[in-house]
């Protein structure tokens, strides 16, 4: 479900920090009951000459696209809560480490969204619960 | 029109796999009549230590993400057929290849969207089909 | 703020195409008056065997896919003249050069966007110039 995209500069993660990271970020998705399957997270390194920022090379910035399909935050409060929590869990990566960062957060309707082949139980709170224990799609 | 970004494990695909799998792709399109030079395939490798799926680095999952301009599917059931059919449609190539897989499709507007800067005929039929018989976008 | 993702053949550009692209790319919002550092762009090469159009592997085929955030456009016209100016930005580096390309604009809802954690001032334009003229987000 909650795609995470993050584009950096070659030398801005190590593979610990990527796997610390990635276990905060998907602890923010877990904590609230959501399997740990749903959270893809993809490190994308980026060249210094191909990555712009005021139209200048930069090896200090991060960005990152964070789509979210299985729940849609119901109100403003609610985004600024996540964004609020989201930016707590990077921010020993990024903000610590004097990098300059971006982030956004999209909401995808979640009708053309599958598992394995499978409809997410979205709206089957019980069966989507048996998916968090077992960390898998499973028919139903 | 439809851009599909395809992050794979490294060793996922061999490049017959990506030639007969963008086939496959396309030809949803095409038997719908678009031009065929609308859908656009981008493989994007992802190593491991860069791949995380649970908070654990996978190379076995395949996450892939559609965007749709030149249609909006008109309801529900349309929308739940076109992901059936993207299914069948990947599903030699990853499901029966053991790979855990992830897809969602968005739509997205199609007001700012240009092929070599002209506006899609979206609203002329009889011109797209002129862009499909030539199979390039063609000034009106 | 808007970000520009630009994926292209290996050989599409030189290191300096890519700065001249990108400075006439960002000279599009500042001259609108927003802060240059909003402004990120990522050039993303793919090799040929991994980019497909028409269901084949290209090397002269350009695909951009642009997000905005600060600015919604208001309506049909904007977006028009968004896109012709776009076309001309880009014009020298593509078309000119004899590519095939793809271009389209999103405009994603901004609540859930941060720059370095902090809540863009787009209700605040007297903000939003300072944050133009030092060109970094400034608490506020």
């Amino acid at each position: 479900m909650p795609l995470h995209r993050i584009y950096h500069p070659l030398s801005a993660f190590s593979s610990s920090d990527k796997q610390k990271l990635s276990e905060r970020i998907t602890a923010l998705y877990t904590d609230r009951g959501l399997p740990a399957f749903y959270v893809v997270i993809l490190f994308t390194p980026i060249e210094s000459e191909s990555f712009f920022v005021s139209g200048k090379p930069t090896d200090k910035f991060v960005r990152i696209v964070v789509q979210h399909l299985a729940r849609q935050l119901p109100n403003e409060e609610a985004k600024k809560q996540f964004s609020e929590r989201y930016e707590n869990a990077i921010a020993p990566f990024i903000k610590d480490k004097g990098y300059d960062w971006e982030v956004h957060v999209e909401e995808v309707p979640p009708e053309m969204w599958r598992e394995n082949g499978l409809i997410p139980p979205i709206k089957f709170p019980e069966i989507e619960k048996e998916w968090a224990r077992q960390n898998k799609p499973i028919p139903y």
